[in-house]
């Protein structure tokens, strides 16, 4: 009798958006993960070429493809749980998810611009096919920091103001992060910003978006950066800033691995990466 | 024979808003300023008190008024040309330089907030009445510095957005400076932030407002600072900011008293401080 | 039968550096605390006049004196516990303390600079005497939000620099709110900042202060700000910055007051406002 | 008789520190340029590795060595001047310089680190063999604005400091850019930063390097960023800050390839980018 080596028990993993800033990124992390195995790269460019030489690591034997269903009915087939890591565009992404769990396939979703409605209607769906999904405004640690703080200081501050700077390929505005973030804020019971004079604006728009309880979001968008948000408090002679700055796509695989790992004990949908960190 | 002692000539200044917060330093700085004489000051607040004393420099024996005609009159009446400072509010203010100029008395003006229609009425009556006045923005050197930067970096980049934050009491929006730094990138005869994507505002006011050549401004509003503005421009790779913060309003003074004494020699409408620097 | 009227009991307050800029706000402070009573005021400049009068709130029968003992022996007559609140100089604090707590009025202390040596000794004194003391390097709740935020996120950071910059007439390097939130990083048992590449100085200083766990504190003093931290954090390809502005020192009498109040039911030395907030 | 197609004349170019961060950004770049053809490789690893292998765009032809003179040598044969980008460390660079020259190959150096005497001997070498020679501290076109804008602004203020932050694999402090900034601040016949107070450094480093006329150079290093350098202006109740961030090192590939075609036209040594911007 023989036995086979144990050899770690790899996640099957499907890329959408493989071949974006993002997407590319999340390749490379992957392909380092020892427990995970790339299984599909869904992506617009690059057509038919390997996705491990498109983004500069080598063959892996993944031919990137623009057919979401075929990936998807492939991984179904694996004999672990598949998960899929998608990081599009807000106007496909719904109908994504929503194959993905007829699969059986795990969503693990960065893209935001996502309504309302159409998060609960996608809550409902995994809730009845019972299958884990997690949809994360923001995969980044830091960011997860930067609100948590925020949280604690608005007991002492009335006055709160929030700006987002992205790059100027970023579709929706405001950020899923900054929009996060005020209604975390907007949860506490507390008015925010009374007003002191009646303001007059002049061009419109240029006191930002209101958000939950009263709260301005300002969104800047730029080439040369990647994403930034300032969180400001201001109170009698101080303000109080909280600032968290991405430079590098590198910084949000942390939070993506731990998604794809911890996604597959879920039976229904979830809300943001504080929710799954320890 | 007698000789009189010669002694420095006085300018004669009335100071508008002489209560509020900028008023009270500028009413300070004249009290210092070897060459000005206050001789009126018209409030809101601490009616019938000697201005000195509600400022806490001792007694200058003229008392606070809110009847601006009164004090122009007695004003126009004093052997050397008089000056009319107003940094009252913007609804107010329109009727305020009309009446100085009807006596004669030069206005320097810091309230921003006025129409192109306003700006361009009040011209053509300095002009009839061939009386200067200085209509600034900001009175501060490093406001025209932070300006002239962004002209001259302006020629590389082709993205730039401005972030302007002002103490919660400031009633409109976006600041006069703000506007007037669109403007003159306006003038350089560049198109700014072509799109690269099909931008979505799901809040609307998110991406603040458009002046000029398509450049975005945000206004926020908080206790705790008193004047800041970011212009930052973005190209591949790289950002560059200039900042101006003004953490007292001491910075202005330098700026007031220089349009004091340049405004006597003009006999138009001025706008913009750098108008009259060296 | 008569009854007097019941009046609020008011503390006893000495203030010592009434004169300097943080004195000063400081003095407008107690007159407006309806608790509270200044009954000395002790500073340089202004011997003799009415303090009230040199802070512009009018008349308080309380003249300016250099002399400490004088004030502190009167003080120590009144019918309710004194509080004596000190914002000198580092290098004469140490024997005003000492003096205070010789005449039974209660230390209130905002100037640093003070060695881990001379607290230790105040402590000894202050325990002995069973007279309560309060050193705070800040008086700032905003900079207690700032550090407590600081030390949340150092669990998931192991490289973080500090940077203060404070008006160019602050007498001491690095600030002690500065030192404080080194010692607190410190104190979480994580080693800090390990080395990547052998690093070169090529000026003498540039790399800053090093402080407890190889945490670098870097020092800025120019005119046209008052204080302002910036506790920086990073990782792979992002940075987590927590920013805090004093832009007027309004913002410390909320602390400072707190403080007064605090102090009375102390029998010790305790060190932080952070000790005494709710 | 035939004629042979006229195809664009290329520059052969050699990169040196070709596996670094800066070098796999300046080989894509290089790849892209029509006019500039790679001839040579020179990295401590993937030796014998194809270089577009490595940096992910496809096979090169040109494998990395860590033999400078070799690769020298070939590239002296070849019928058009070759150019050699320099990105490695202070401590080699000195000597790559030399031979390069040695070879009639002109040098286009991006690391900074070399003291005076170092600069002042490469002159001497260059001018003697009448080879053009650029060595600038920084690639930057947003970098030479932000020294441009701060020499305008020098005229107005008295205080300046500077703070410089890079990635924590940058071996020396404080960076060149940081430095040259201060010593064209120097050039201006300007005393700057006067002594308010008696200053104490209770911690040693505190308050950064003396650089020029006593302007102050404060060096961090984080990961999470790539370069980053803030000139800060006060003087009473203003400060004005001028700020380049570097978040990819694509916004140095202009100028590296603006210096490889200036480079040629040269006989002697040039210090600095803005010396060869239009």
């Amino acid at each position: 009798m023989s036995y086979s080596n144990t050899t770690t028990v790899q996640i099957p993993v499907v890329v959408s958006g493989a071949t974006g800033k993002m997407g590319r990124e999340i390749i490379k992390a992957i392909a380092k993960a020892p427990d995970m195995n790339l299984v599909g790269a869904i992506g617009r460019q690059h057509l038919g070429e390997d996705i491990g030489e498109v983004v500069g690591i080598g063959e892996l034997e993944i031919p990137v493809t623009n057919n979401l269903e075929v990936v998807l009915a492939q991984a179904a087939q694996e004999s672990q749980l598949p998960v899929m890591i998608d990081v599009t565009h807000p106007s496909i992404i719904y109908d994504n998810i929503r194959s993905a769990i007829a699969y059986g396939v795990r969503p693990v979703v960065g893209t935001t611009g996502l309504t309302e409605k159409q998060i609960a209607d996608l809550a409902l769906f995994a809730d009845k096919a019972s299958t884990g999904c997690i949809i994360a405004p923001n995969f980044s640690v830091g960011v997860i920091l930067m609100q948590q703080a925020a949280i604690a200081a608005a007991r002492y501050y009335q006055h709160v103001e929030i700006i987002e700077l992205h790059h100027n390929q970023k579709a929706d505005a405001p950020s899923g992060t900054a929009i996060k973030t005020a209604q975390m804020l907007s949860e506490l019971g507390q008015a925010f910003n009374p007003a002191s004079v009646q303001e007059q604006e002049h061009l419109a728009g240029a006191r930002g978006a209101v958000c939950g309880e009263n709260i301005r979001i300002h969104s800047l968008r730029l080439p040369g950066l990647v994403a930034r948000q300032e969180i400001i408090f201001g109170s009698m002679g101080e303000t109080l800033k909280i600032e968290h700055n991405a430079s590098d796509r590198t910084c949000y695989m942390a939070g993506v691995l731990l998604c794809v790992r911890k996604v597959l004990a879920l039976k229904s949908l979830v809300y943001g990466l504080e929710k799954v960190l320890a």
